[in-house]
């Protein structure tokens, strides 16, 4: 196995202590509870978020916390459900008095675990709404969940929602900014290699030489189809084209673009796909408002990437502008 | 070979397109110079600060180019030194009349290069400084180089000399600060991978299951050693040992700390591996003032780490701390 790493049982606790060494203004770190929180506490009178969900994403959701974005993070085991005692306590731990907002991607063991830390923190009279994503347009349903898989959009939706709660915005407002994010949002990945799980120590699954995964899952579900490498032009339009048919949108609407890296292929591919993605957008006369490009939810050293588009309106572009100050993302004064 | 691409021989030029389209606001692309520029122009009274070399090392030198960072940056072919007319057209479009400063890593073509570059546009009446970098302490020639090899704290210096020269300050002294900066950094790197050139399709060495190779360049070129994987700790260790004795770097003093991956190893792992070396340079009773993780200085899809240690000042951190905006580094106001 080819990983930076001492006992693959302690990979989740000694990344997080690095990052906690590595980032002290921005945030601290639970080691207990697994917990990434931003530093400097619950904020009074805003609205808490609060993400998580299996290792193996990052920066996906630790990075993502920070003034502006997340409140905290809860870190399972690497492609395995945060338990709801870690997710009661990150709840209580970021309740500023105004409620708390779980972000969910939609996996069976996540939106369970996350659903019973929700009823035993209302039991402790805090106010709680959760909001499920549910992007992936490749598969119904999946190995680990019913319904669609909630991949890319929810690091536009941690982002967008997150100004919008720094902004004061109330808890009722900000779920349903949220739940209109992941309405309008949709995405589907390829998978050129497996990824190889520290515990396994061997590939989730076979690829040929000469192969690629379509419409893979970030833990390296199957997905629709095993197909021949193709070229990225091709690749472009196999994930833009289900995506826009998808999503309904078309010629005159405008849309944030985000190539995401699932970890092992470099940034000099990300933004050749880039290039390819922009130019069908171009072509299908879809204006790109806003891009994102680079690892931000990944699946360990898995080679592949994965697109997602948003559609945005005005109120969702000045949240995704809005300065925010987290290790994964991070502008603005 | 598993990559994201169209014809191998266009990679560079789609990638810079993808760039273009993806920065808008922060850079501008020559695709017939292959240079990233960053937007508006030419900064009047203001040093330019010009980098360049192969690509395949992204998001260097291209994804550092913004406010307070580089002016531009001259795009090779993968792992192919930018040619001199390249350097030239780049050198001429960023001269605010405050003169320019070319930051090189030591690789014998890119020196050469630079060098007929500088000579031309003096012709041209523009005073031209040069900093070569050559902190890589494994070796001390190599395939490519007389002399030691520039790698990670190129990217610490792009970063401080870019904010000296956002100051205001005037050509000899953002000289004099990249020397000092190159002279108070030591990095050293390790391989679990090869890299695959995509012109070359194949992996540019071999590794054995249960190797890794100690003291790497950034293309691929041989280290110190051929060794079997140790355990993260171990590793650590075998990369910031020579990197202290080689600085003379000891208790009571403070650096920067920068874990770099080689593209293919995911942040998870580079995270841990910070929490390795920190806890090293804790032990040695030295402070880390300041610290950078994540894929800054890459070849291209190899799986691995790089330690770079800069010894700081006050000015040099205060330097480090001032806003930037550029894709691969943003933060501030």
């Amino acid at each position: 196995m080819k990983k930076l790493l001492n006992d693959p049982a302690d990979v989740v606790v000694e990344a997080l202590a690095g990052m906690a060494a590595a980032h002290p203004t921005q945030l601290r770190v639970d080691l207990d509870h697994r917990l990434v929180l931003r530093s400097g506490g619950a904020v009074p009178g805003k609205v808490g978020l609060v993400s998580g969900g299996g290792s193996g994403h990052e920066p996906l959701h630790g990075g993502f916390v920070g003034r502006g974005m997340l409140d905290a993070a809860c870190a399972g085991e690497v492609f395995t459900s945060p338990v709801p005692d870690q997710i009661l306590a990150a709840t209580t731990a970021v309740d500023g008095g105004a409620g708390v907002l779980h972000i969910v991607k939609n996996y069976t063991g996540d939106v369970m675990n996350f659903e019973m830390a929700a009823e035993l923190a209302a039991e402790q009279g805090i106010s709680v709404e959760s909001v499920v994503t549910d992007d992936d347009v490749a598969v119904q349903d999946s190995l680990f969940t019913a319904g669609r898989r909630g991949v890319g959009v929810t690091v536009l939706l941690e982002k967008i929602v997150g100004a919008a709660a720094e902004q004061g915005r109330p808890l009722a407002e900000c779920a349903e900014l949220a739940r209109r994010v992941d309405d309008q949002g949709r995405s589907m990945g390829i998978a050129l290699t497996s990824c190889t799980v520290p515990a396994a120590g061997r590939p989730t699954f076979e690829l040929a030489d000469d192969e690629m995964e379509v419409g893979i899952g970030i833990h390296g579900e199957p997905g629709r189809s095993t197909e021949k490498i193709a070229p990225a032009r091709d690749i472009a339009a196999r994930l833009v084209e289900p995506v826009l048919e998808d999503l309904g949108v078309g010629r005159g609407e405008r849309v944030l673009a985000f190539v995401n890296g699932m970890g092992g292929t470099p940034l000099l591919e990300l933004y050749l796909m880039f290039n390819e993605v922009h130019r069908l957008l171009d072509e299908a006369g879809i204006t790109v408002s806003r891009s994102l490009v680079g690892n931000y939810i990944t699946s360990l050293d898995m080679a592949g990437c994965s697109v997602t588009l948003l559609r945005v309106d005005d109120d969702m572009v000045d949240l995704w502008d809005a300065p925010v100050d987290t290790p994964g993302l991070r502008w603005g004064g």
